[in-house]
């Protein structure tokens, strides 16, 4: 029997996305394993893959294909199957629309750019990036325009649906508006506590190969599946991999902070679970992928912040830990551990930030590239703008543009709509965490015992199962019951930090 | 300025050879770091890089830029050039010479023929295996016509070709009758010996942890450069990686016989440096690449014995072993210690064999193989026509199949004509090693010193550096001054062993 209209499109779909298996396990290999002189020919490997990809992908075969499928009675008659093509649909128009030509500048610039910035953030030297910066916002207006404005949308919007489908920057920015106000001022009154956690812990030094094992250890017992994953050490931790019987997650480590490996292997750990937990028989096609970068970050956050931070988590943990990572670590109590967890503390750097913090420093990036791309701030005039609103946001004074407006990689990638993911992320995270503990009553408080498995279970089954098939906003409708506030983060954030410094 | 036509060629050659470079790491990913659940889908990502490769490799535009390049006054007026387009056509009328439907018969059978192998090793049972064996040998006799029978050659003279060009049944026939011979006789001399070596050190217990840090110091003194190249583990090691600067070789480790480890290792690296040597201009083109396995195997070969169990190199490493292993390692001697590396004792088993039992096991396998693709053995009568050669070589009953003609998983891979170039290999290295220490004398008393770069350098400047420029015969008389013979390799072998068995 021959395949189906629908068969026939999930075929060269699933065979044009292998080559984007093979180029994750090819960068997952260039950060963990291989030899430094490498790098030369790695590059040259990577870039074949993706134009092999970019070519297959893009095949007119794909787009007939693509036509015969939308009008087989297979496809309109399966709800499941529908959205599959839709998101097959989406892709592919994704990749036709742009220009060879285009891609390929932004590839150049991008790769140049990247190089550039890096010197330039070391010498904190704006002026060396922004011949490139200026580049990458104009290439990126006319990304943009080739992908389309969304219609009552802005240039901003067609980027960001890259990463985020749906994402409109006007819905963004009502919800963050709120989210600012009352974040600035529970920042405010932490800020004037007189008591608060200590910091001690975060001081305490362990073997790197104790916390190797150990976080190895806990990724295990929260339900990350080693037969279909790895834990590995790279500079800056990520998440990777081939697909869901493959992935590659990676975390560091620090001598002095403990908190600091794991924390990143919660996060990595988070999203490894929402990759393990696709359904490997659509692997290659929507159906078998992540919905979003936003949808991807609820589930790293979920584990880091829900999970991690959470009273009840500490007081599984910390009775394990002498036996894990030696006599020093009987001199902490689950309560201290839980404060030193949740430390809140204003800084430069985003990737360094605290749970409260954190998203105002999502907030400027997003306010400043939204106006970047909108026409209404020059390049030039980005590190004054930066600094700015990090006066406002965060009461503090920028002294270089090293750790400011130069220290995150994402806009010499190319990549502007991004950051709003992660706070995205952030507040699906606890709206997801706040339904699932109504649905299964005492599912954080199980916790103390250490069963993870009923919050996995619930996330298997009403989240990563679906793989794409509903969109971000309406995942979250069908989940939750509602759309996408920061109401939930905010209660869930006030409720643990304001007695944590004596403000309840 | 547009490229020439030469360079046009070796663009078109080398970005077809990147796939095979990124097949190779993934290759090395899935036998070193792979969970256990990624295979399914791996082996869909192999066979859909080895396709790719394949389609691009033998494109019309190839064979036409290959005329271009031929006619073209800057090929030839320049040997080394005309060489690599030489090769270059090689690979292409290879790959344009067999038929679609053959390469995919021949991936498919030997693809379950390897599943069936396995299980049918594990059982014992050769019925199992035989209608596969049937069918590969059926398969490669049509490959050889296709590719094409040397004039006044056999078929089995086409499948060699495939591992090394020039290599002629009748020639090894020639080469391997005196080495037989004498090897018979110095294995009988040895059994019927009075003294021997003592085998007390390979059953000294060492920490696996410290032989894996001893093994990596060992490899990085004899020569291989970590910056360039990693050293791993699995269950049968072997040297791969994707290029001069990224070479992945891999030991194995067994708790009480360090020489296991140290002769693995040794031997890898012995591949890994003539990988590392090959010249990175040329990378992606045959003036880049390995000659051939028996030329290959010459560099491993000589590492492993030449150099890592000879008495110099142990009166080096002696001294150095209790504090990399253990105080227990003091007890040794180096004589006792180069004793221990050279211990004769026929076995059923190939890969387990000592150097002078090893090359037996090879001629068996050769000889059985020119007669299956000839036509003079039929594949049912395998299993009898081996444990008769057992019996006549060795001197040993071959009790089951699965320590008999079921053991090696060549055939099963549908390689015939691969085996004889470990003995090749072997034979080259003694040749090479000759000519090197006549060329510095000393070199060789060097090892005593821990100097092994002398050596090293002559390898590089007069193998590893020409890549393919000559073929496997003609570098060895361009090397050695004379073609390839047994002699040298029986000379060393029975200048070592008579002394240490006492029959000197």
């Amino acid at each position: 029997m021959s395949d189906s209209p629908y068969q026939t499109l999930c075929h060269a779909v699933a065979d044009a996305s292998l080559l984007g298996a093979t180029s994750s396990i090819l960068s997952w290999d260039q950060e963990t394993q291989m030899p430094q002189q490498g790098v030369e020919l790695r590059s040259r490997q990577m870039a074949q893959l993706a134009r092999l990809a970019h070519q297959m992908g893009s095949r007119p075969e794909i787009g007939h294909a693509l036509q015969r499928a939308i009008e087989s009675p297979e496809v309109a008659g399966d709800p499941a199957k529908a959205a599959n093509v839709r998101e097959m649909r989406r892709d592919f128009d994704r990749r036709t629309k742009l220009p060879a030509r285009l891609v390929e500048e932004l590839a150049r610039v991008s790769s140049s750019a990247q190089h550039e910035w890096a010197a330039a953030r070391k010498d904190s030297d704006f002026k060396r990036f922004l011949p490139f910066l200026d580049r990458l916002v104009e290439l990126n207006r006319e990304q943009a325009d080739c992908l389309g404005v969304p219609e009552g949308g802005e240039r901003w919007d067609a980027l960001a649906e890259l990463y985020e489908p749906g994402c409109r920057a006007a819905q963004v920015s009502a919800v963050f508006a709120p989210l600012r106000t009352r974040l600035v001022s529970l920042i405010d009154r932490i800020k004037g506590a007189t008591k608060g956690p200590s910091d001690r812990f975060n001081q305490e030094p362990f073997s790197i190969d104790r916390q190797r094992e150990f976080m190895r250890w806990t990724a295990e017992r929260i339900g990350f599946d080693f037969s279909r994953g790895r834990l590995d050490q790279s500079t800056h931790p990520f998440c990777g991999g081939s697909h869901c019987r493959d992935v590659r997650m990676t975390t560091r480590y620090k001598e002095t902070c403990l908190n600091d490996a794991l924390g990143s292997t919660m996060h990595e750990a988070g999203h490894g679970m929402y990759e393990q937990g696709l359904p490997f028989e659509h692997v290659g096609t929507p159906l078998g992928e992540a919905v979003s970068l936003g949808i991807h970050e609820s589930q790293s956050r979920l584990w880091e912040n829900q999970v991690g931070r959470s009273a009840a988590f500490w007081q599984w943990l910390t009775p394990q830990l002498p036996a894990m990572l030696g006599e020093s670590a009987s001199r902490y109590s689950a309560e201290e551990l839980y404060g030193a967890a949740n430390i809140v503390e204003p800084g430069f750097i985003r990737v360094e930030a605290d749970e409260a913090t954190y998203n105002l420093h999502i907030m400027v990036r997003f306010e400043l590239e939204r106006a970047l791309i909108g026409g209404s701030l020059d390049p030039k005039d980005l590190p004054g703008a930066w600094n700015e609103k990090y006066k406002e946001y965060l009461g503090l004074t920028v002294p270089e543009d090293r750790v400011g407006c130069l220290q995150d990689v994402h806009w010499s990638m190319g990549a502007f709509g991004y950051f709003p993911t992660y706070t995205l992320g952030t507040l699906y995270a606890a709206q997801f965490f706040d339904t699932a503990c109504r649905s299964s009553p005492g599912l954080g408080d199980g916790f103390r015992r250490g069963e993870f498995a009923p919050l996995r279970h619930w996330l298997n089954a009403n989240i990563h199962v679906h793989g794409r098939r509903f969109l971000p906003g309406d995942l979250c409708e069908r989940v939750t019951g509602g759309p996408l506030s920061a109401e939930h983060f905010l209660t869930y954030l006030e409720g643990k930090l304001l007695p944590l410094y004596g403000l309840a």
